[in-house]
């Protein structure tokens, strides 16, 4: 075997460089490829079965909480952008501008949307009139472009995929509810689905969403120890609301600004599967996030019945509800394996003729290697209980290693010595001061991730300028 | 109940005027609205979720027979997009361009992508190596932008939502192959789930995608007797292939140029499923692509238990696999009937005191307003009956008023007559040259629709020059 694994083209270890072992898996797995468009992305098919199974569950918990799907248009008019102040300095600097349609120069130059608070609001002014039409719970699955200059796939490249939701509200406290509701919904989805720890928190001013009054924001940490900002859900107060004069009649016939949301997970997430549970031999999948979640590798697959076996089980499996694949090319066994873990299927069940005359099957684990022999009279019961393993293996083994590289530090030299030093998060007191958060990131690169939901009183003063601390925040690096 | 239902806003009757009634319906039943962005749609909840269901159907039709899902860049650099001539000049003319990326003049302006042919043959030509790498049968769902003059929600606007797929194979017989199957498949998703009949066909030349060999259409009768092009199925030959250079090696290590295809089908056909089975009362849905396909309705729900009464009859119809929804709201019952008519919901339930004395409900059709009363013990089954004759007798009302409006002539007089008196489609013969097709379009206004697979000869001679004839056409005023 091991002469068959070096068929499949080996990647750059962890270890020797993080950045390239990261490319090398996007690249060698196929989840997506550089296009002629520069900083674009052609997203292939293992990618995007992956993307269709994150839409499918997400937009199934969404529907459960009473969001409505619809779609809007892909451009945004210069003036619309302009409505709400904040929110154009955030945005205007980083989006393409089409100028020109057909032959025709424009009257009014548009973008492409970077998001799309300004087209909702403009549609809620015209769609909202009484506190009837309340509350108004949309969400729009499409792509984004943001003009970056230096992109990276999946995590950061000029066009993604994502959902943005876009909610009104006749209360505060209604908008309020609504915001917390859906950042636990991606919290909870990325636990329990993703098998991705993650922290709950909301973003200091400094970091939050142009426009909103409040950005909650979960932030999971990378095997490298740099975090990534997972999914974020917005509070936009009356804001908007006052820009685009967006009005309803209450129940005592008295005029009212809604009170409006926003909340949005995007393609990037699936750069945090890769860096939150690949490893040395490729990618390696949650079950619950896996397109093909088992592969049938028969050996000596010439010899008479072994195909037809490895069919049979799969049919089996396949009616029991799980996805399952034969690999019946003609390269050698140590090949298959190889290619199923750079592919990062969890789990791999080897059938040959002197399997068949034990009535027996080897399963082996991708996460862990782990080989077990089972009986094919128990093989739905056996693959099934292993899949659920794997699931909450992979989840213990990531949270084991976030509070393994989660650090406190109460003192300045303490504070970035373990920021350079110790890659992870880092929880230290802090002011409230946009100026020390600023300080922070020019000394150590680290920003603050957030002000999780679970405050902890690690002493009573600021990390960086001794002033009282208001807040404990998470510092990193991050992605 | 008569002064009830003036409560829903009445809709323009579409004898009066169809253009009016059409544009009614997509507002009374918020299927979608119209943008600030000139031309472009905001598709509201009740459209989307009939876009939702057209796709769940198609991508599984899709995937049965080896279809996969990818996602290329929206953007399509200028030389890109001029590589295939005839293709260029098809599309040129009618893109939106994008000049300026952030604060900066792009060095080479893109368009935002009308099709995606010209991105799919640039990764074709550096991914496909060898006959091991072929087919390649990859599909992509998202929106495109054509710059329209004259707009019209779903039918044509600047932007709209499709999917295309685009494949390579290694012999021309395998790329017809595919492209005839792509159309059979839109032509039995049509009939089968949508009960709209439809004609199979090719498109002459002058009406074929602008760089295809042969353009398959399937064309459909909407209730005014003009036609819609409701997908369309394309085989390229080597042509893209040429100019893009996309080569693979042959078993016999030539290089050899593979042959492609594309397909697609758009929101579009929301619009044509609104003109075949729309009424004066509005929207009339198939039972199968309905989002909701029953809504129960209590009468005098203020009495005890009746409310309680409709929740119960809602999840037993839930159970048993029907999409449902109890219309609790404050209105009348006359109001609730009228609004379920409006959004062409295919089954109405009502349930009240009476009702419930004798263990019964009164199931109404939308499609004939016909009432049946039918024991409570048997909700599941006759529902299911019904919905199944509703989709049956949707289809053949269709079928019956396609052909009723399907006239043949043979001579020119009769043709001229027919097109100008009797809306619908005509048979004629055709020699087979442009010239002949123009002299129609310029004195009828009619265009070949296609020329249907099943052929039939009419006569011996073309219908317009009167040389000798090559095909049987269906001509038509088109959407």
């Amino acid at each position: 075997m091991a002469k068959d694994k070096k068929m499949v083209e080996s990647i750059t270890s962890m270890s020797e460089d993080f950045a390239q072992w990261y490319t090398d898996v996007v690249k060698k797995a196929e989840l997506c490829d550089y296009a002629s468009v520069k900083g674009c992305m052609v997203i292939k098919p293992a990618g995007y079965a992956i993307w269709e199974k994150i839409q499918k569950e997400l937009d199934r918990r969404f529907k459960e909480t009473g969001v409505e799907n619809v779609y809007m248009p892909i451009f945004i008019p210069e003036s619309l952008l302009q409505k709400e102040k904040d929110h154009v300095e955030g945005f205007a600097p980083e989006v393409a501008w089409v100028t020109h349609g057909g032959l025709e120069p424009l009257q009014e130059r548009m973008c492409v949307r970077p998001t799309s608070e300004t087209l909702f609001c403009d549609f809620y002014a015209k769609d909202i009139h009484s506190y009837r039409d309340l509350p108004r719970v949309y969400n729009q699955w499409c792509s984004v472009v943001r003009w970056e200059k230096t992109t990276r796939p999946f995590l950061r490249s000029r066009e993604f995929l994502w959902q943005e939701g876009h909610t009104a509200h006749a209360t505060a406290e209604e908008a309020e509810a609504r915001t917390q509701q859906m950042l636990n919904l991606y919290a909870d989805f990325c636990e329990e689905v993703l098998a991705i720890p993650v922290v709950r928190g909301q973003k200091t001013d400094k970091e939050k969403f142009a426009g909103a009054e409040a950005t909650y924001t979960i932030e999971a940490l990378m095997h490298d120890g740099k975090a990534l900002q997972s999914g974020t859900s917005h509070n936009f107060g009356d804001g908007f609301a006052k820009a685009f004069e967006i009005q309803y009649a209450a129940k005592d016939n008295s005029l009212q600004y809604v009170h409006q949301t926003s909340w949005g997970m995007s393609t990037r997430i699936i750069g945090a599967l890769i860096m939150v549970h690949g490893d040395d031999n490729g990618l390696v999948l949650p079950p619950k996030i896996a397109p093909v979640q088992i592969m049938i590798v028969p050996v000596q697959q010439q010899k008479e019945g072994v195909l037809e076996k490895a069919q049979e089980l799969k049919e089996r499996l396949m009616k029991a509800g799980f996805s399952v694949k034969v690999d019946d090319s003609d390269k050698s066994p140590g090949w298959k394996f190889a290619d199923c873990e750079m592919r990062g299927i969890p789990l791999r069940v080897e059938i040959g003729p002197k399997d068949m005359e034990k009535n027996q099957a080897v399963l082996v684990r991708r996460d862990n290697h782990e080989k077990t022999f089972i009986s094919l009279d128990e093989l739905e019961e056996k693959t099934g209980e292993m899949l659920d393993t794997i699931q909450k293996a992979l989840y213990d083994k990531a949270k084991a290693h976030v509070e393994a590289h989660t650090y406190e530090a109460a003192e300045w030299d303490e504070f970035v010595d373990t920021i350079n030093n110790k890659p992870g998060f880092v929880k230290a007191m802090w002011c409230g001061c946009k100026e020390c958060e600023e300080k922070i990131k020019e000394v150590t690169g680290a920003t603050s991730r957030c002000m999780p939901f679970k405050q902890e009183q690690l002493s009573d003063k600021c990390v960086c300028c001794g002033k009282p601390a208001k807040k404990m925040v998470y510092w990193g690096r991050a992605y």
